[in-house]
């Protein structure tokens, strides 16, 4: 039988709820498919700073990096807002993220028909759209030097970011995207503002060099002013995006809103080596934590992508997507997603839904 | 009679069409409320590099700043995309902005009751639509230093480009966005990155210090991400929105496109003095440039923001926008706007007949 480690961190809000469900989901396939998972639970973000002050303690990431593959739920919420950035959430993800070295960030944004009426879209405009945005995780804006807020002699504050990528990082981000197009529909198209910063011309010739090695994938650029407008025009036209860490979590959100239906939505950031990171693309949603009305969908969607792309599981991961298919055939919905005619569930009767089909 | 400068940019592609409706559009108007208009032509974008060698000859800001105000059509083509940075249109756009000091960049977005149709969101979102992006236009990651691409030790490249305000620069643009939002529904909604970005913590903290000021606007604060989403999800939410230089850049066109005819939306941008730059929204449109196919309105609704913001002519403003308006209920469509059943007229008839209205 196949063991695997997977490191549980269920953050914050919604989290530990929607985490329940994704566990059990990987539990009854695992015994159906003879694949067996060890889960070992970690603290990361608010539910770290309350327990440890700090929001991604060392034990998470060695418990993350000594297993298979990680699944994320959420982090961050009002509470923790206006702590000092050091102590923030978010800053408990970035860490997470630089720690593991995942700088491949794989976000699809996947019309499903039965959702379709969610999309504030028409119906024409967004049918059958499938976009996957490859976003650089690891450098860019995000973590580019020197950044603070500096006074000036005048004792005027001044705060910088710097925005920097070097040809190697553009390459291996290229790679993964020409990559992932090719087990797509063979379009890739490139999203920089070379038109205006230099760190975005860098980006272009890297990308364009690298097309060469992959004569059979159509290779496009758009400005992301334009990138912006068109998805809202024509999501149609896109199959693969691959972008900067700045212009992927813009757009990525933005091709996911298209969907209408966020809660649906699952992501996985990829390393070189070791564990990815497998988590929903929605946040932690605090107004309705506790409450068994969150959406647990993208969550196990998420798992489905981690036995997919993380443990080479295909058929589990087919498995998982089928039943998620079969469980809104049947009308089952929950709050966020619901329609007239449609049967309103909790996200425990969710999680028993899916274990039936 | 009250007589102004006027400089014109026609630049290129649909650039000389369009803003030449402009200037007939202008002349008639300021016949009838007895103003009087002195235009000087001057070169800019690849029409300048084509006669000088470079984007923004000196003359051009010259003339620009003995003007009241700088009516500017479009910039770009093709056929000056791989010249070096220097030469090229963008920079010449760039150029004119910094040299006249033109740090507020006001976009509307406003859904027009007769072109709803060619929205791609849903008539009930889109619906009442009314939305006014000010985006900061001499500062942020446009102009920050350093930027370039240097050589590492090892012989790699890096590209970098420097995101940075100082407070001066964001309490400026910050007290532009408050009276905006005070001449309109009072709602300014500030967007930055500020979970992740030091800049935008200062960005953040500035604008809610200046809110002090202005008791009558709410203030809220958006992440750029979810304001990518929520311009998707629900765009009559937002009233006046405020944000850097590249969140504006690329939010402005995302709520440009929600309302389907980008071919119709003005925008201005402004210093603390002198001569502001009205321009359309869209680009030169190289493809159809020549061919009396171009839509000519968000050239003249341009004008109309002159005479509104820049001359303090506020009743030439309103004629102008109702010719347009009824020129619309008639049924009169260039081609991008074209639908079933309307009048599919030239840029030259479309402006025959806004002076005949
Ligand atoms: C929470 C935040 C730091 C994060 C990001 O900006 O990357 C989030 O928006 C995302 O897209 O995963
Ligand atoms: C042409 C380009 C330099 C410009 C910008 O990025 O500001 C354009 O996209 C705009 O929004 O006016």
């Amino acid at each position: 039988q196949q063991q695997y480690r997977i490191a549980l961190l269920p953050g914050d809000g919604i989290g530990p709820e929607i985490i329940q469900v994704a566990v059990e989901v990987l539990k009854l396939v695992g015994e159906q498919l003879n694949i067996g998972f060890a889960f070992q639970e970690a603290l990361i973000g608010g539910a770290a700073i309350d327990a440890t002050g700090e929001p991604l303690p060392e034990k998470t990431l060695e418990i993350c990096r000594s297993s298979d593959a990680v699944l994320l739920a959420a982090i961050g919420g009002y509470k923790w807002d206006n702590l000092p950035r050091h102590q923030r959430p978010e800053t408990g993800l970035l860490g997470l993220r630089a720690g593991l070295g995942l700088f491949a960030n794989l976000r699809p944004a996947k019309i499903l028909p039965q959702l379709i009426d969610a999309s504030s879209l028409k119906r024409e405009v967004v049918e059958g759209v499938d976009i996957m945005v490859v976003r650089e995780l690891t450098g860019g804006i995000y973590f580019g030097q020197p950044k603070g807020i500096f006074s000036s002699e005048t004792g005027e504050k001044r705060g910088v970011n710097t925005m920097a990528y070097a040809e190697s990082e553009i390459d291996r981000i290229g790679r993964v995207a020409f990559e992932t197009a090719q087990k797509r529909r063979n379009k890739l198209c490139s999203v920089d503002k070379a038109n205006v910063l230099e760190v975005s011309q860098l980006w272009r010739d890297r990308i364009t060099a690298l097309a060469s090695e992959y004569p059979d994938v159509e290779l496009t650029h758009m400005y992301v002013d334009n990138a912006a407008m068109q998805l809202v025009r024509n999501p149609k036209q896109f199959d693969t995006i691959v972008t900067g860490n700045l212009f992927g979590d813009i757009l990525s959100d933005e091709a996911a809103m298209l969907t209408g239906s966020i809660g649906m939505l699952p992501s996985a950031s990829l390393g070189a080596s070791g564990a990815g990171v497998y988590e929903p693309v929605h946040g932690s949603a605090p107004d309705i934590a506790g409450q068994d009305k969150a959406n647990p969908l993208a969550q196990v969607l998420s798992a489905a992508m981690m036995l997919r792309y993380g443990l080479n599981q295909p058929e589990a991961a087919d498995r998982i997507e089928q039943a998620v298919l079969r469980v809104l055939d049947r009308g089952d919905r929950t709050g966020d997603i619901i329609s007239p005619g449609m049967n309103l569930l909790g996200c425990r009767a969710m999680g028993k839904a899916l274990s039936e089909e």
